[in-house]
């Protein structure tokens, strides 16, 4: 764990270097940010068990070998984010709440496990309605179990897993060992760690971390002014891109230096990155690099920049298959609790 | 057509006036924008005939009457733009090819027809095979009948038609009468007029149409520089919104006044609207209204702002379902055939 930059020991909250999480299209375990909301449980694989109940003919409680022996293995390559990812961005404009993220905040692994839909039809749940699927988990946030729930429809997505595995090992216990959700393209908090329990349900989870928290509030609202009844549900992440080489305030020698990161777009495709050495006055198309047959996967790319002396602002935005693009200034998304920034990513070098 | 504000008679192309567009939810046929490639097409409904080939197993061609006959009605209440809706926004910035459309070129409708896939798949389809569906028209541009392609999985949706009527009444000449396609969420290029043939084909349509026109640029790329190979095929639009009323350079009386819009998230849903009274310094939300059931149609928006006497520009920008937000400037979107202007709408006023 101390390759990675702490934020905070309780919770543990901390995220990796950006040449680090650029070196690998799939981030190693122990490279992968880390965001927890109490302490770390301790669990006995052995005696863990998961129920299924509500709004289900059939529900079930079921040990971790009864999960792998009745339904079939599931890998899907997925990025997880945090929509906190980039928050320090808009402490430029001005304070937010929570820790401040660099643009580490998010890793891609392939994930193994069952898919949740198989789980959730075993217990004979009722496709196409309109429900939701809560999850509990055994960490403990302000004296309640850690919930929050997402919309049966992605539940019962093809991507959407139950994983026991990271990279084909044993998740880690910092990433839910033995068991947690991967929703692909939503925020990190729809996908709980430790998992112990599945409820569906006709409405979301009334758990504060989903009824209250994680929700986008316009400019205007306050930590005093917020109401959660309000707020946008954070799902679906937004477009977002950075630049992980070459770090903020590098010293770089004139002439070709080849600038790299990241570029994400939720549920959607990356069709292009655009990146500037001046700050945004002219563009060049990067290189994109893609994995196949993961949709919900970042989109690496690269490009060699020729720089000139003097200080420089390199810049990156993205453009996704419905050929929308972000917005220029961290203003531009702001909000008090620091979520879902996504404007421009800027790191300024000296070129000597 | 003289409720129109027409920016080419030969091929006719016009808009309504904003506040028009803004009256009704549903935009009547008369009042609905039109983009025309070439000269209105004389179709004799009678002797019209639908043929459907290509990577099908059964191969047919129908009429008029077979098509009602053999395929169950459906109807969609779905919103249609043209790619270049607000392109004139983008000539503050530097000239653009093309007409210079207000925000007048979208307008939503209920298309009544049967669906493209059941035609499809009567055909015997191979679903889920990548394929692309090709379309070519009565009308001529060019020389060559208008020709355009859309992918087999969005072909096959179940919101994809062949509409033979617009807001219950059988389509006008001017939309495409005796039948067209409607392709919701996607630009209105890939939604052809005049239909007479459907095609099941391996690759794109090699239509200019399809290979060359309607492709997204970086800003750096010119006439003379444009590889159409590499610009972004544009299909699902832009998250985008616009302000109706009041008119640009109206004059209002200090206190309160109503201000109205459009909002339009391609395949997403519009969840808030931001107004400012202020170019954007500050910003409050707007009033919502979008159809239920209707996933592809604009949202409606309102707000009463309270404005003192002065110069004052009107700014809207919408959110998406994923927390994504328009950019700012004209030039952040900006490209040489000004294509998808989706930067923040202003209209200055004049309070007194």
């Amino acid at each position: 764990m101390a390759r990675l930059n702490v934020h905070s020991e309780r919770p543990y909250n901390a995220e990796p270097p950006l040449d680090r999480l650029r070196a690998h299209y799939r981030t190693a375990a122990d490279h992968f940010y880390v965001r927890s909301h109490g302490d770390l449980p301790e669990i006995d694989a052995s005696t863990w068990r998961l129920s299924v109940d509500g709004a289900v003919a059939m529900p079930f409680n079921l040990s971790l070998a009864d999960l792998r022996a009745r339904f079939p293995e599931a890998t899907v390559t997925a990025t997880m984010q945090c929509a906190g990812n980039r928050r320090a961005d808009m402490r430029t404009v001005a304070p937010v709440s929570g820790d401040p993220w660099d643009a580490g905040a998010i890793g891609t692994a392939d994930w193994t496990g069952v898919r949740l839909g198989d789980v959730l039809r075993a217990a004979g749940v009722t496709p196409g309605a309109d429900l939701h699927v809560a999850f509990e988990s055994h960490d403990v946030v302000d004296g309640r179990p850690y919930g929050v729930s997402i919309p049966l429809a992605k539940a019962l997505a093809d991507e959407t897993l139950l994983a026991f595995a990271m990279n084909g090992a044993p998740l880690l216990p910092e990433h839910g060992f033995p068991a947690r959700v991967v929703v692909p393209g939503f925020a990190g908090v729809r996908s709980p760690k430790w998992l112990r329990r599945i409820t569906v349900q006709d409405n979301p989870s009334d758990n504060p971390m989903q009824a209250d928290d994680y929700k986008l509030f316009p400019p205007d609202v306050t930590a005093e002014t917020a109401d959660p009844a309000k707020g946008h549900t954070i799902e679906t992440m937004p477009l977002n891109a950075a630049i992980c080489e070459p770090p903020r305030g590098a010293r770089i020698t004139a002439g070709e230096t080849t600038v790299r990161g990241y570029a994400i777009a939720g549920d959607r495709a990356v069709v292009r990155v655009d990146v500037s050495g001046d700050g945004g006055r002219s563009w060049r198309q990067a290189t994109l690099d893609h994995e196949a047959d993961a949709p919900f996967a970042w989109t690496f790319w690269e490009i060699v920049l020729d720089l000139p002396p003097g200080e420089h602002e390199l810049t990156v935005r993205a453009w996704d298959s419905a050929g929308q693009t972000q917005p220029a200034q961290p203003d531009d998304t702001w909000n008090f609790k620091g979520y879902l920034s996504a404007s421009w990513h800027r790191v300024r070098v000296e070129v000597a």
